[in-house]
This record gives C-alpha cells, structure tokens and sequence, in this order.
C-alpha cells in the first residue's frame, strides 16, 4: 500500500471537475460547484453530522441512498442549504439538473453543501452552470483538482490524496477530497469528504467499511469544537479494479480498510492543520490508559481545549492545561500517574512525572513548539489502551475569520 | 432586598485585607494574598471543581470543613498549587500561619489558590508576610477592597458586591468577592467565590442554600469550556445578624437563598463580562424548552460555542451558529419551531422564525450587537422550560492573553 496522486481521479473509471457557477457572489474566480461521475453504478455509503439541525442534502440523500447504488456526487460550497427556506426541494433540483446532464435517474445523485447557514441556495445559477459543468470533468488529476478546489471555504489549500494496494491479486485505488477549516469537532464525519474507489464491495460492506473508518480518522480530529450541521463523509465504489466482490468480513475486506484508514487519516490531518487560522498541528497521542476508549476521550479533550490551543500557538510549555484538560474530560484517572512530554522534529523534553512538574529548560521547549508539527505525549500508567488525535492552536487568525465569516 | 456596597466587609463581624508578599514575583505591586475573618466561628460550607485533577487546597479544605465550621478564610494568587510538589503540605503550612496569627485552631481556615498549575507554592513568603496580613484587616469597605483585588489574576476588574435583606425582622448581609477571567466553564463553581454572611443559620442548610444558589448562577457561565483544577465557592455565616437560626426550609431559608441567588447571579454575570479578552457580555434566554434542565443544556451550548462567541466579537448577526450549537448541545428538539433573536439597548431584531432565516436590517443588528451587553434570546416552541446562561466573546485579546500567560 501506498500514496498516490490524482485525488478522486486515481481510481479507474472516474471523473471529476468543478466550476465558478456563481453560488458564491463576491468572488467570480472561485469555483463553487464540484461534480464526481463514475462511468458505472456505484456501490455508495454516507455518514452524516451528529448535529440535531442537519442541512438539507442529508435528508434527501438519505432518501438517494436507500438502495446504496449512486453514480454522482455534487457539492456546492458558498452556501450550506440549511436552515434556509425550500432546502430539500433546492437540494433535489440540484441532483435533478446533474441527472439531466449525465443521463441517469435524480436517485443516483448524492448532493452536499458547504458555507453560511440560513441563506436560500441560488439553485438556478447551479442548474443554468450544471452543462458547463459536466462537460469540464475529466478523467485526468486535474479533474480531480477542480473538484477539490471548488468544495473550499475558508480553507487555505485543497486537501486531495489517493492510495494503492493490491486486492485479490489485483491494483485498487482509493482516493479522496476533502475541506474542513471551521466548525470541526469530532462527532461523526465533521467535514465534506468525497472518497471514490474502483474496489469491487458490496453496498454493505462498503457501509461497514465507511463506519469502521470514520471512528479512527475524522471523528479523532478538532479545530473549534463547534460539529456542523452539514458534516458529510461519502464513499462511491464502482468496482472496475476487477477484483472478486467484498461482500463479508475477511483478509479482502481487512486490505481495503487498512487502505481506507490510511488515506482517511491522511485527509483527516490536513483538515487538522489548516484549521482555520491554524499555525500549528498539534498530535496528542495517549498511551497506558483503561482502555481505547478511555484514551480517545482524554485525547480530545486535550486537543479541543481552548486554553491549551492558546498555549500551543505561543509556544508556551504549559503541560498545566493538559493535565486540567485531561481532568475535565470526564474520564477517571489517577492523575498522580500521569506523564506529560512534548515533541517535535526539533526534539522532546518531559514536562510532567507522575502528576507533578518537572524542571525543564524553557529555551528548549520554545524550540520543539515553534515547530509547525507537535505532539502532546501523554502517558497515563493505567492499561493498555491507546489513541492519537489531532488538532490545531487557536490564533488571532481564527478569531479575525469567524469575527465576521458571513457578512 | 437591595444590593450595597462593602463587598466581604458589608456582614456584621467580617474583617478582609490583602497584601503582596512575593508569590507573583514579577509584580510587587500586585497583591497576592487575602484574608477574610470572622470575629467569631462560623457555619461555613463551599463546593469545589469538578475537574479530575484538583488543587491541594480541595482536599485541605474538605478535610478542615468535615464539621461545617471555620473562622476564616487565606487565598493566594499567581500560583494554583496544582499538581505541584508539596501541594498539600504546602495549603496546610498557609492555614496553620493563618491560624497562628489569628489565633484559632488551623482546622478553622480554609484555603483557595489561583494562578499557574505545576509550580512549587513558595510558602515561605506567605508565612513570612502573614503577620502584615492579619495586622492589614479591617472591617471597612476597604479591607474587602483590598481582598477582592489580590484574588485576582487575569482579571482586568474587581469582582465584588454585597446585599441587604430582612430575615424574621432582622437585617441581614451577605457580601462576595470573586476572581474569574479564564478556565471558566460552568461545572460547579467554575472560579473562586468568597461569600461572608452574619445570618444565623446551621451548617447543613447553609451548603444546602450554597448548592441551590450555584445550579443557577456560576454553574450557567462560561467563559473559554476550560473547567479549572481549583474551582471553589465558599460561604461563611457568623450569625451576628441575631435572626433566629435556620436549621431547616421554610419562609427564613427562602429569603436568604434568594438574596444568595441575586448576589450570586450578579458576581456571575461580572465573571462572565470580564472574560478573558472579552468585549461583550453574552446572555443566552431559551425559552419555550421541554424542561429547565433542556433549556440550560441548550443555553450553555450556545455562549460556549467558539464560532458564536467569534461572530459576536465581529457583531456578525451570524444565527446560523445559535442554531448549529443547539444542534450539537446533545438536547433533542425541532430545529422548525426555533425563533432567534438578538438584542441589546441598542432595540431587538427577529432574525430566525421556525428554524428559517428572515430577512433583517444587516445595520441595525450591527447596532444592536456592538453594545457591550448582548442577548440572544431562543424561543423553542416545544414546552414551559426556560433558562438564562452568560458567557463572553472570544477575541483577539483571549488569544494573546492565553498565547503566553506562563513565561
């Protein structure tokens, strides 16, 4: 297995592309339609926020992928269709106007969307620029480029990567694009992520998979702690790599998740790092708790608190804030128990032994967290449970692009 | 009932001071010490964080207040000794130097610290500047002046104010001082509160009057979702108001527990507005909620969330986000029944109507939300629950403040 490049065009028999159509007002150079066609029907599953408000597409695409079959996807970014007046209906005239122009039935189209929330989706500048549209999308990396750049927001860079492994003796490829930036707490998907794959599975099994994936990626990853109301993680497989199809649990379906997980983990860190705002990548790996489950809590609590984001932007050693982090999190421990050590490439320092400071050198430890990439290392001297996730520092940038975002 | 000013010092029999004696050593005119005295025992109960890791002071104080009892109360600040070496060790050196200058049994004070977890508490200091403390106390407004300042860290003002009422015919005081800013989160006491009252009333119904009186005013704001190490609230009644005991519920209980509530709500709200960084106190009003407890779960949501407390900070009308965080508050209910508005002295402005935008005047909610006191006022259209949280914004300021506030 290994990283490949061509984003959601890796994968045999894909196409994608995306376009300026004008759902996003002020900037006619940024595209805000993305559309991704397989060549066949595909085998799809979605998982979707956790939010009780959830955006208009997730309802009609439940609907879609009731039969788990879906050729297309299109995303618009600029506007997020919920809470805003005729949200399904917009939502199906969008998938109807991608039907028209690929030539399938209105329940093959899977739609989301990303941006501010209670505004009506212009849904007629998407069904007039839906031709152009499809006529753009390609097979080729660069389709895959449009794609992903046209499902940005406030993200800085796209966020594109693809894997390949060998499946019953033959190449699979998967690939992905993804945009996060703002309102990203883990709690499902917490972010769009658009995954396609030419793997020969099963609509269940493809759902398995997806869940299975999900848990160990995007839902161990925070920017703001704020879980959207439009989350969405999708899954086309089309299955043209030719392999025997994966339908039950076993060294097949085993190859493909591992897979999976890799490329998902991978996306999952880029939305981490270009949080909104984000100077840093901040790792809090766990390690000696009760159990997994007990490790990831304390992990993201330390990677969502507020007051350790700040610290990690200054620079500033403060392992204090963990150690409260880990406290409030709502896990029992023993915090007399408790390790605490920075690192970086430029090096580790413990900071922590069993619950109380240490003496470190300040200089030092200002080193390894002006680094762009740190880790939180905290050991917790209980079991055997483990867990890594990922966060980002809090900045005056963060502030400065939510302080005024809609207007 | 009436609100006055005295602060710890407006109840009969109160003495407060504080002084620096060299904790924060980076500042030698900043206090860093107070005392609070009783001139005779008191019926004394407190709540602490709820944070897994606690302060030394937390385990001190509940072991000296196993009989409800104690004379006076020593806090420091610029060092929460918190996961410290000699924690307790420490916190009972301060109550015994305390208690030597006073003149009662060390079991008779209760202690509180505030400032940077980790470090070594340099109790030599304290103890050395103990007797200028002691001999600084006086019974004037002064003295609680004095105290209500060396409690504080970040904070930028004084937290202090008191309250007269009528009790079987008798005037009774009740006073605070209280220190806030950041690690503010409501899950008990969320700071640390200093109440001193001359009621006469037993030591059960006075922990009892204390937890009824922080459900609804300390455990309802929020400033950053950090809960600290060292959360504490703690109440002394001398009794030399001359009213009659209370020792169990009735119209004498009820009077003082709502004066408690008024002057604790009011300490709350100046938390809550001087927040770390913030430049808006944020009221959160839902109403029409399935119960009470729906309703502070949905409003806790709210104020606690980054990307509104972002949006009111740049007076960005943005209630796509009041929304969103009801969604992800856990709270079951209809996103479709949901009215937003905002307002201010500045006038109200309807902004969601059954889960809808609306068109609004994008100038006049500027207006109304630059005011300094913003309300955000929820109506759920589902039952008679309602409840009132406060919180602040998150600025450019928290960031900085936070970015490096230990070296």
């Amino acid at each position: 297995m290994h990283f490949i490049a061509g984003g959601v065009c890796a994968a045999q028999g894909f196409r994608a592309g995306g376009i300026h159509v004008g759902v996003k007002t002020h900037a006619a150079w940024k595209k805000d339609v993305a559309l991704i066609v397989s060549d066949v029907d595909c085998a799809c599953a979605a998982v979707y926020t956790k939010n009780a408000v959830k955006a208009a597409h997730i309802h009609v695409d439940k609907r879609h992928l009731a039969d788990g079959k879906a050729r297309a996807a299109v995303i618009n970014s600029g506007n997020a269709n919920a809470c805003a007046p005729m949200g399904e209906e917009n939502a199906e005239r969008v998938c109807a106007a991608a039907a028209k122009a690929i030539g399938c039935p209105a329940e093959d189209i899977v739609a989301a969307s990303t941006g501010v929330i209670g505004q009506t989706l212009n849904v007629s500048v998407i069904e007039a620029g839906m031709p152009e549209l499809y006529s753009s999308v390609s097979h080729s990396p660069e389709g895959s480029d449009a794609a992903a750049h046209a499902i940005m927001t406030t993200d800085t860079v796209k966020k594109e990567l693809a894997v390949e492994t060998t499946i019953g003796g033959r190449t699979v490829r998967i690939g992905g694009i993804a945009k996060g930036s703002g309102m990203i707490h883990p709690n499902m998907g917490t972010m769009l992520c658009f995954l396609t794959t030419d793997c020969a599975i099963s609509p269940e099994m493809i759902k398995s998979a997806l869940l299975d994936t999900v848990r160990v990626s995007f839902n161990r990853i925070s920017v703001d702690g704020d879980t959207s109301t439009n989350d969405t993680c999708c899954v086309l497989a089309n299955g043209l790599a030719g392999n025997a199809v994966i339908t039950e649990k076993g060294p097949d379906y085993d190859a493909f998740v591992e897979a999976l997980k890799a490329l998902c983990v991978e996306l999952a860190k880029q939305m981490a790092s270009d949080g909104e705002g984000a100077t840093h990548l901040i790792t809090c790996t766990v390690t000696g708790a009760k159990s997994e489950e007990s490790a990831e809590i304390i992990a993201k609590s330390v990677i969502s608190s507020t007051l350790t984001k700040a610290a990690i932007f200054g620079a500033d050693a403060n392992w204090g804030r963990v150690l409260c982090a880990m406290g409030y999190s709502g896990e029992d421990f023993d915090p007399d128990q408790v390790d605490v050590a920075f690192a970086s490439a430029a090096g580790s320092i413990p900071v922590c032994a069993k619950g109380r400071g240490l003496e470190f050198d300040e200089t030092k430890a200002k080193q390894i967290l002006k680094e762009h990439d740190v880790t939180i290392a905290v050991a917790m001297g209980e079991g055997d449970g483990s867990c890594t996730c990922w966060g980002c520092d809090l900045t005056y940038e963060y502030v400065k692009i939510n302080g005024d975002y809609r207007t």
